[in-house]
């Protein structure tokens, strides 16, 4: 296997275009296509939000009800959520004037928006941009990065990942980009995330891969607890590489499941490192914990305390914080068994053993929890199950961005 | 019923007192003694963290197993979290210090720690400022004062409220002190409250009406969603008052409860307007639920979002994050039906009709939230239910306070 350049225009058949549609205020690109040259099959997560925004309500009726797709359009600075009769309407003409300039049906174009909730989508304008995006896209990687830029909302970096691997001697290719920085807990599913293959397999196994790996990778992902009315995370397989069909769960299928986690756990951690204002990158090691969904709720709870992650921002080895947050998690342990290690490129150091402080040193603890990847491991010496979660420190900047996001 | 001035000892019968005994680094004091002329019945609730700090886990067993208790020690700077059997052995001989100048049972003293998590408690510090205590006791209001004062941490104004009322032609009297205003979400308690009451009442009764009132009172707060170690919240009745001894649940309860509420309430929300860092008090009232408990649900999600937070921060009337928050909150609603209000000294206004947003002025949308109390005003039309929880805005402050608590 092997990491290559690229997002959603990496594998075969694919094409990609990005438009500035006036949508946002700022003059920057805010519409992205990403259109498969043949019908593919399409799985998809979706937030578990009881206020479901429009694309989201469209793309789960598609999904469950179509065998095959061929495009998603997306957009940026306008959620289309809380939005109504009138913003299921919208949402449908953007998908249509997608599907008309294309020659293909409305009901073969997945939709995703993100940005403010509330506010309606101007159709005219996103009507305009679906045809403009049509005219503009091809397949070079150029054009992925363009549409992964394209729905930036206050990230700070575009986020595109991409593996290629052998099966039956053929390139496999497995693509994506995802954006998200803030209202990001995942929950059953995450941001908007578009992955793009080039694999030929069912649907229904591709909807498993999709459904067991958001366990593993966007949903041990969390920036402030808040999960988005838009959370999506689709991908669609149009079997161009020509490897035999996956059918089954062979060993084939399995190689698969592994590229794919190495592609989302990629896009979940640059997801988290760029969090809202955020200066580090917050990792948290659950092990030797009874059950993996312990290890999961535990390893969660420590990434997601305001207390740990404003400790995290200051560099400060306020262990208690870290100790606290998986007392209240729901899940049960012995706190005098635990044992507590900070680890960064800057070394690593034992805290807590038996739930009780060693003598650690403070200095060696503040140059640790320095650098921009910080990771803390909690042994809970209780069985062999293990969990990893993500997420980044609360700083000055998060509740700037957020107090005044719409202005 | 009136509210008067005072706390824990406006109740007859009750004495108390502050010392500085050294604990924390600033010279300011530190330990505080609440103690009952006569043996009292008491009642509590506490942190259902799994971490419990040593001095919850011996309230427990006291209260559980005693029918009178005479004293409570307090003690602010150090948690006594995570100490182990040396941190048990500590809060013990605090409370036998105590006991032993007051020439009482070392298990009619209860105890409650606040501070910082894991550092050991140090005992003789503790154990010459318990002494100090018992000397400097008396029942002037003033001494009630400087017991508030000496339980807070990062608080910045002491926390004390006291009412009366006529129960059988005599003056009963509640008085309470509070401390809190970080790691603040309680459930099934709260951070450290005492309350003193010269009412006549069974201790079975007592404890019930505590844990109804906790319900609608401190657990309907948050100010960061962290569950403590160390939340306790403890009453003490001597039956001074010479009211009929309440043995059922008739009018006289009722009446009890209903003052120990107001007493409660007013705690509650000055501890959530005094979060750390916080401007502004943010409540949010959910009405015409389904059910009470979903009311609670709902209002607790919207106050504790920190996108909600920071937006209340800016005064900003981003509507949909209340909508969002009341979404992934896990209980089920019609969005579509919701009616949405925002509401303070300078004005009232409502943003959204049936999920949709109504044609508000921003200009008056920012004055009402520029005010020092805030509240939102969620309709969802599907019964009669209501609840009100309490929480703050996330600011600047809270980061800046909570990236070097312990430094």
């Amino acid at each position: 296997m092997k990491v290559i350049e690229g997002g959603v225009t990496a594998a075969k058949g694919f094409q990609a275009a990005a438009v500035a549609a006036g949508i946002k205020k700022v003059d920057r690109t805010d519409m992205a296509l990403v259109y498969s040259e043949i019908p593919a099959v399409a799985a998809g997560v979706f937030t578990t939000n009881v206020v479901k925004a429009a694309p989201v309500k469209w793309d789960m009726t598609l999904i469950k009800e179509r065998e095959f797709v061929q495009a998603v359009v997306l957009n940026s600075g306008i959620a289309n959520a809380c939005t109504g009769i009138d913003g299921e309407k919208a949402n449908k003409e953007m998908a249509c004037a997608v599907a008309k300039k294309l020659g293909i049906e409305t009901e073969a174009v997945l939709t995703a928006s993100t940005g403010v909730i509330g506010m309606p989508l101007p159709v005219d304008k996103v009507v305009n941009g679906a045809v403009l995006l049509v005219e503009a896209m091809d397949g070079s990687l150029e054009a992925g990065t363009e549409a992964a830029k394209a729905i930036m909302t206050t990230d700070t970096c575009k986020k595109e990942c991409a593996i290629e691997f052998e099966m039956d001697g053929k390139t496999v290719t497995i693509g994506g980009m995802t954006k998200g920085s803030g209202m990001i807990h995942p929950n059953m599913a995450t941001m908007l995330c578009t992955i793009t293959t080039d694999i030929c397999i069912t649907k229904e196994l591709l909807q498993e891969a999709l459904s067991e790996d958001v366990k593993y990778t966007f949903n041990m992902i969390s920036v402030d607890r808040d999960t988005s009315t838009n959370d999506s995370y689709m991908i669609l397989a149009n079997g161009l590489a020509g490897n035999t069909k996956i059918i089954q769960k062979n060993e084939a299928y399995q190689m698969f499941c592994k590229a794919l986690r190495i592609v989302t756990t990629t896009l979940a951690k640059v997801m988290a490192a760029d969090g809202e204002g955020a200066t580090k990158l917050f990792e948290t090691k659950v092990i030797h914990a009874d059950t993996r969904e312990h290890a999961a709720i535990l390893s969660k709870s420590v990434i997601t305390s305001n207390l740990v992650k404003t400790a995290v921002y200051g560099s400060d080895a306020n262990w208690g914080r870290i100790l606290c947050a998986m007392g209240y998690s729901g899940v049960s342990f012995d706190a005098d068994k635990v044992d507590l290690f900070i680890e960064s490129e800057n070394g690593m150091l034992q805290l807590v053993e038996n739930g009780r402080m060693t003598e650690y040193s403070e200095e060696l603890a503040t140059a640790i929890l320095s650098a921009k990847e910080v990771t803390a491991i909690a042994d809970m010496k209780m069985g062999e199950a293990q969990a990893t979660a993500w997420g980044c420190d609360l700083t000055y900047d998060y509740v700037k961005i957020n107090g005044d996001y719409r202005s």
